[in-house]
């Protein structure tokens, strides 16, 4: 139990919901609801998620506490994937000019926020090197030299480790870094049907760590021209709901790169199909990359977090379940004391045996009402308190973190009570998301309608023409100063635009081709698909 | 089976103890012993380990059948450092030059290696900063922050994570590289006892590493001041042999680190017991920091592989048993070929069952020839060949890669006997390294031996005083131009000196205090301990 005091001599604040006792408790100072952006950093901070790297400015430590589930995504995701025939590789973290330059969009994309080493020791380097911001630039170089035939397809590698882009805007825990961690998937197939496949099945065990793993719900669908990947044929994406301040959130993207790369680097194949004159013996691969980074936890946060702080998803915590004696008097003999202290400890093994990751609170020097509060704070899906009371009915009394709610379990049920009570907390989770994301996506068929929609924290989905200067315009009409006469607008903040998350796969249904008109006023084209759009990270 | 064509178009070759067929067959070019350091590069390259990273000279790309090696041991050193309590943080990549700064050996021992980032898209950055080189100066700061209390202790983190030194000497895939995959411990004690404790038992975990996995033997000892870890207190090694051309590798080093950075970077508790005059209330920290890298990877291949490739032992190889169809003829049928087949599945199926890694070979288009020396050259551990004439005696045939011999097993005991086999293997090649290192071993007690015994391919044991300055000398005296008159002195290379590996735990005894002299004949001081030395990675 290392790292449990970076409270001890902070500010003293009375969390909502607990009476304070004689010692400090320190709690999250501000309401999720108050003003959600602090509740954040407050939360990913004092429960030891985050430590922020004062060294250096857009730089966050990952602490065990968010390692943990990182290692619980990261091994649940590499099953999948091995299942697939996809094999882990290290590329080095440095990426060659030359190399970066080779597909334009890509190098355009990326340059404004590559960090360059141009000095080792003393000595300046010939040719500076960048930090990969992602590594196609630096793989593809090799699958040109390793992919010789058909039969080595599909080539499919994966990498676990951080990139870095050096963004200029603020940065958010998890959500927005100068370095974060990911894996980052790079596929080749013989045929764009191939590709795509993959492309889907990817961004379905997305849409599993999000749902299975992190209870929170996501929109499956494809990013407009504006919003794909640099350099990249078509863009997939999983995209999440903030439901705090209305804001969709990106939350991993699947990308076919197409034949984009292969070209310009030069990775071919022999045509497995007989040489004709409109068949030149050979065939570009077609490529796919796929990345999801440490901003699901940010995103897992956001979501379920409450003003008394984390909320964690059973099936991603550390801590499952929390035993903590109650009931300790100073009347209590020592005797006593270790009598109960034993059956704490029969009951965590009890749990541990079912593959529960049950762990109890025995500090000295803390009551059970400090340390309720510590385990709040760091959400623990369920916590366990056991007393002379409880023992004398041969029962555990248990408190949700999720809802609050109260009861008590006979001890002869224990493990399979709170293996069946994790279950249904996992399950709550996600069922109370979803519906919040579902009754806040808007399906919108008048423009006047989409500004109060997202100022009333919804999403909408309006029929979009796609073009690229279209979305730009959008984005500008929705970002337009708030010209309502009530006297207030000096109070008010520049409004954010909306932007498009996705074209969800899942359409409403309704448009007909070459005569729904795009919702934007000021286009005058025909709506090809239903895109969401919405104010976002 | 992905990247299984590297071969395909290149250089002809027959490897060793194969008459050649028909197809091409790659093998290596050059034999362990005429020529060590081409054949480890054509090893680590065509078993495809590892790729040249061309783009930035000093750069390896580590291929899926690394990785899975890297895999392995990352998964077994992560079960037994969580036992101790350790666990898992990510901190940022980049180091401030305050932060480094701030022990003075430290900086100086790194400072010419550091990769330095001045640039953030077009834009020069304020303060440069630095590629960690290790990660004590970017974690101490937060380690002062945490660690408030002497119930905080032990304190106890770790990271899997690249590190780069940009080193100005030759580099070599594996042992020495620019970016290297490590893990890095760093942890805080009460007192230097359990520093120390810990010191060795992490220790031990290394020497596990290479022993019991990687069938490699170690030494186990402390470094010398010369050799110690920049800034640290005092340093432990497992030191490896490679008996080709008899120099000694270090393994796997861990630190205490004593007080001295965590006076530097304040990292004190408040002292448990009782305040006087002498006793200011706090205690600094005691800190260890131990890491363990790709290089371990690298000793391997070089002391297992032989003049057909890479041979690797059963319990880090991807696939320990690669079984192979044989006696497939032009007038064997479709359907006994696919029963053939079938069978050769069950097999398979029933090697997977009992946790053994076996695969199985039906390429089309490649003789059995050919696939034996491809998976020769990929150092599988156990060949499975499977004929009608096999059939027909319900036997499989066999074949070792470290030893090459042959014999027969029952299909109906198949598992076990495989199971068996594999065992038997591991242990015989830990043996056979064993006692290759054990007969290099040199106890030294004439300066005029030592010479003779470096270029016999030893590593020596004497006397020291265990003075830097006199470590110094010794190298010097050790590589000199020989001047030996057998009239080729124009052929030789200037010889290489031999360094400190370690003061091994295990001494051999006979040093009288006061009494024995430093081997060195230019030294004239007392021996402290038996001290090895040797040429050296």
């Amino acid at each position: 139990m290392a790292a449990n005091k970076a409270s001890i001599g902070a500010k003293t604040v009375l969390p909502v919901g607990h009476t304070q006792k004689t010692e400090d408790i320190l709690g999250i100072t501000v309401t999720k609801e108050g003003d959600f952006s602090s509740w954040y950093q407050e939360v990913v901070l004092k429960s030891e998620m985050i430590e922020y790297y004062t060294e250096i400015s857009g730089f966050f430590i990952m602490r065990p506490r968010s390692m943990f589930i990182w290692g619980v995504i990261q091994k649940w995701l590499t099953e999948k994937i091995e299942d697939m025939g996809v094999q882990e590789a290290s590329f080095p973290m440095f990426l060659s000019e030359a190399s970066l330059k080779k597909e334009k969009d890509h190098v355009e994309g990326f340059a404004p926020e590559l960090a360059w080493v141009t000095k080792a020791g003393e000595k300046a380097l010939e040719v500076p090197v960048a930090v990969r911001p992602t590594s196609e630039a630096v793989m593809y170089p090799y699958y040109a030299k390793w992919i010789r035939s058909h039969r080595d397809l599909p080539f499919r590698l994966n990498q676990w480790n951080s990139v870095v882009r050096w963004e200029a805007t603020q940065t958010t825990p998890f959500l927005r870094a100068r370095e974060f961690l990911w894996q980052e998937g790079h596929t080749a197939h013989l045929t764009e049907d191939l590709a795509g496949e993959e492309v889907l099945h990817i961004l379905e065990l997305y849409a599993g760590v999000y749902e299975k793993l992190l209870a929170v719900p996501v929109v499956r669908g494809r990013k407009t021209e504006k919003e794909k990947f640099a350099g990249g044929y078509y863009t997939t994406t999983v995209e999440g709901y903030i439901p705090s301040n209305g804001r969709g959130v990106q939350g991993g993207t699947s990308h076919c790169l197409g034949q984009n790369f292969s070209k310009m680097f030069d990775i071919k194949v022999e045509d497995p199909t007989p040489k004709t004159e409109e068949n030149p013996g050979h065939i570009y691969v077609w490529q796919n990359s796929w990345g999801l980074s440490t901003r699901v936890i940010g995103v897992m946060v956001m979501i379920h977090g409450d003003d008394k702080g984390l909320v964690l998803p059973p099936r991603v915590a550390q801590d499952q379940v929390i035993i903590i004696p109650v009931g300790i008097k100073k009347s209590t003999t020592p005797e006593e004391k270790r009598r109960h202290y034993d059956e704490l400890h029969s009951m965590k093994t009890a749990l541990k045996k079912t593959g529960i990751r049950a762990n109890y609170d025995v500090r000295e020097g803390y009551t059970p009402a400090w340390k309720f509060n510590d385990h709040e704070l760091k959400g623990v899906p369920l916590r366990l308190e056991y007393g002379p009371k409880d023992a004398a009915k041969s029962v555990v009394s248990y408190t949700r973190r999720d809802t609050g709610e109260k009861g008590t379990i006979a001890i002869s049920d224990l493990a399979s009570s709170v293996g069946d009570l994790l279950e249904t907390i996992q399950s709550d989770m996600y069922t109370k998301a979803e519906s919040a994301f579902l009754s806040h996506r808007k399906v919108i068929t008048h423009w006047n309608e989409v500004v109060p929609a997202l100022d009333a924290k919804n999403v909408v989905l309006m029929p979009f023409c796609l073009a690229e200067k279209c979305e730009d315009k959008i984005k500008d009409l929705t970002s337009r100063e708030d010209t309502a006469a009530d006297g207030l607008a000096e109070k008010k903040a520049p409004r954010m635009g909306m932007k498009s998350l996705c074209i969800p796969f899942e359409q409403p249904g309704g448009i007909v081709k070459g005569e729904t008109k795009c919702l934007n006023p000021e286009c005058g084209e025909f709506a090809e698909e239903w895109c969401m759009f919405g104010r976002s990270y």
